[in-house]
């Protein structure tokens, strides 16, 4: 418990008051949990950070419920930290001022699915695999995948993307409208379901990406598209990283609308092919998808092909047929598991830069001459159509210099970053991991979110202590403190 | 004079103080400007709002001389109103507080074009055209088109949008960064140059559509295309609108990726064959545009024909050759003129509606019925993709019952549209003339759009009695005050 308590912000914190206690269980009953084991689960996320327990857990199963939970807290002046499926990444869901997780996986339906919409409405707490099947019968799907099986709500909150964003943008362009619950336990709605608006201040811009610190997101409704009829699949390596990327820099700039451009460095090609027992050649290889229609689609290849042929791309190998582009792509939907199986009982810390294009090439260049040095292998992946790029630093958590090693990396690299104009999180937002760059990243912008989150918040119980560091906090001071990495 | 004192939400307006008009005069020399005629110039935009001047007019050719002129605006407690081209529909620019009027338009210098990025960075007062033809050499464009030749900075303030947002998205998706002053004077840079970030609150989307009431926008960094290899364009006409329209829908609906697709009804096709001398069956008619490879906008086009088809559509005429596409497309852009020109010394006044898709057709119909009685021609053209569509009021400002019964005749399609799920206001903004709605449209959220403004703009000088109606304000009462319409 010694790195719980090196993360929490304030020292002493105290018992929950009894009335607030009372106050909650009269109104959730055994929703209501301070069993340990209720407690660990919500103390942690996929982060490399401690376990760091709440101490209490609400359940709750409607924004009724939620208003309530909020008013309580807002009354007795409790921290609430909403919960999802606890996959982010940055220690965004650890209660590092204590008080309660809000878990809102209960709250998991399904609300409205409008085909002739293209849209959907849902409860915070479902989840994109539960909302790709819910979708499926209607031809329907939403394009925004991280990985991993977050909820919407949390998707929404950390303003998520991934490897289809090059064609379909981040949570921010898929979002239409939301319903949050204030700090004072208000409900409201940001923005309606048409399509555009210039109606007032855009407030579901605002909520994307605020991580909880501003409302607690109850209810998302998003922009769905239909399922392409034609969708090609490519792969194609190349003699070095410089030219892979410029072959990835040049498809987008060409125009070609592809759905995903996808980067293994030579490391991570290596690790798949022992874990799964591929064959690729063991070089930087980019991965491709196309939607469209069929015609399209295979056009749409052939363009990119053209460009990897031009840059020495190896054998452009491509397939249109759903098994085929499976066995073609099978090496990136494996990437996280074949990078743990390089090290038994090893965890995956992982970094997240995004620059301008034009500067990929020299930011990737550098790092890797950089990360070969390290102790441990470093696998790197890339959404690089958006410029955007993981390192996945495979460490041992029984080696404690490892995570000061793979630490150290993780911030000259966002050094580089933000030198070259990008920002130190491309999609996993800033949690407390982040923390330490927001000021060197937005400068005097830092002050107007500051005043953007007193004006919501002005109590500060909405997820405190997450992606604002603490006024006077220079990154100087904040390389000493207990904010990390 | 009447009317401008009757929208003067501060009855007594003092001259204002000395040692402002001393400061000011010392920062800009001739460049501060209180000429009667400069005056006039910027105290109307395009709306039917009647003229205002502002107390004065400053001419900053520099961020740091907006700097100067908002901490003056800050220490005298001055108000300020930015201007770009005047081109705003809702009374945007009207200093309806006094003050100063801010023009921008000498800030016209694009920063850098960065091809290899598919960005740009420009001065707040570069308009659409002159970034059009700096582009063009590049082989890039900038897709946000909203008909007028507005300032970008301007675009940016009332979230434009426009003919081709149903391909490329509205300002919200195309702005990567900006450069703003706040109301204490400081400048701050709100994201970066990185194509996505999940890093910190996104100050970019609170900013544009702002209108100018949260911070002056300086410099711009937007996100561009490459000029499509093949252009394709299309007309049909319908035997009524629901068909036109259901068209239009499916479209979306299948996934063809239009650029645009834009319905003229009858009254307008009507128009614009007098005015133009062109040979359209007068019916409600689809325009088309599509984008992309040669071959592809072929196949794109022959889709939609077939679902046009589908719905009764008449003779589909597609081209693919420049000049016959412009052919295709005159009515199109010239519908503000035919409608000027069915009534000599007409103004137009044009509603600003959007609902979700599936409303469309509804609303439309409803709406067709009410208006067919009005005294005046109400041509309707829509960007119906987007689900947004204009009456175009063609009304004689010398008959003042005209004005009131266009403002009935807004009031009760504003209502409709709320009815349905939709928005007051699709790409117009909000200014004066939709503020009475905002409470409707949103809500308990109007409320966090007033704590947004306080925090950021304390004492209230910025762009004042805009987008937000004032405090106690509900829709009974101000629909008997001076917000209009």
């Amino acid at each position: 418990m010694r790195g719980m308590r090196e993360m929490r912000e304030t020292l002493e914190i105290g018992p929950l008051p009894e009335g607030f206690v009372g106050e909650l269980t009269d109104l959730l009953g055994e929703r209501f949990s301070q069993s340990s084991s209720v407690l660990e689960i919500h103390g942690r996320d996929e982060s490399y950070f401690e376990m760091m327990p709440p101490q209490a857990v609400v359940f709750p199963q409607s924004t009724k419920e939620v208003q309530g939970i909020v008013r309580a807290c807002a009354r007795f002046v409790v921290p609430l930290v909403p919960f999802g499926a606890g996959s982010s990444l940055e220690g965004h869901v650890l209660p590092i001022h204590g008080g309660i997780s809000l878990d809102l996986t209960g709250m998991n339906k399904i609300l409205a699915v409008r085909p002739e919409d293209l849209d959907v409405t849902l409860q915070a707490g479902v989840t994109r695999l539960q909302l790709e099947k819910a979708l499926a019968e209607h031809g329907l799907f939403f394009p925004v995948d991280p990985g991993a099986d977050a909820t919407l709500g949390g998707m929404v909150a950390t303003g998520a993307s991934g490897t289809t964003t090059v064609r379909y943008g981040t949570m921010r362009e898929n979002v239409l409208c939301l319903e949050v619950v204030l700090a004072n336990g208000e409900v409201i709605r940001t923005g309606s379901r048409a399509k555009k608006s210039s109606s007032g201040y855009d407030l579901t811009r605002l909520m994307i990406g605020s991580e909880g610190t501003l409302a607690v997101i109850t209810e998302v409704t998003l922009r769905l598209r239909g399922i392409p009829e034609g969708i090609s699949a490519a792969v194609c390596a190349f003699p070095d990283l410089k030219s892979a990327v410029r072959t990835a820099v040049e498809v987008i700039q060409w125009g070609i609308p592809v759905a995903r451009v996808e980067l293994l460095d030579e490391v991570q090609i290596d690790a798949v092919n022992r874990h799964s027992n591929l064959s690729h050649t063991v070089l930087p290889t980019l991965f491709f998808e196309f939607h469209g229609s069929p015609r399209g689609v295979e056009e749409h290849a052939r363009s990119a092909a053209e460009i990897a042929d031009g840059n020495g791309g190896q054998e452009f190998r491509w397939a249109t047929e759903a098994g085929e582009r499976h066995t073609l792509w099978q090496a990136r939907h494996e990437v996280y598991f074949a990078d743990l199986a390089l090290r038994p009982g090893a965890r995956v810390m992982s970094t997240d830069v995004c620059v301008p294009i034009s500067r990929l090439t020299e930011c990737i260049t550098e790092t890797k001459a950089e990360v070969s040095r390290a102790s441990f292998p470093i696998p790197l992946v890339g959404h690089v159509g958006d410029g955007n790029f993981h390192l996945l630093m495979v460490i041992d958590p029984e080696f404690p210099e490892e995570l000061e090693e793979a630490k150290a990396l993780n911030r000259s690299l966002v050094a580089r970053a933000l030198r070259m104009g990008g920002t130190c999180s491309g999609e996993h937002g800033i949690g407390i991991g982040k923390k330490r760059w927001m000021a060197q990243e937005h400068g005097g912008a830092l002050e107007t979110m500051r005043a953007i989150k007193k004006a919501l918040d002005p109590q500060g119980i909405l997820n405190p202590g997450k992606v604002l560091p603490r006024e006077g906090m220079g990154q100087a001071s904040h390389s000493q403190g207990r904010d990390a990495p």
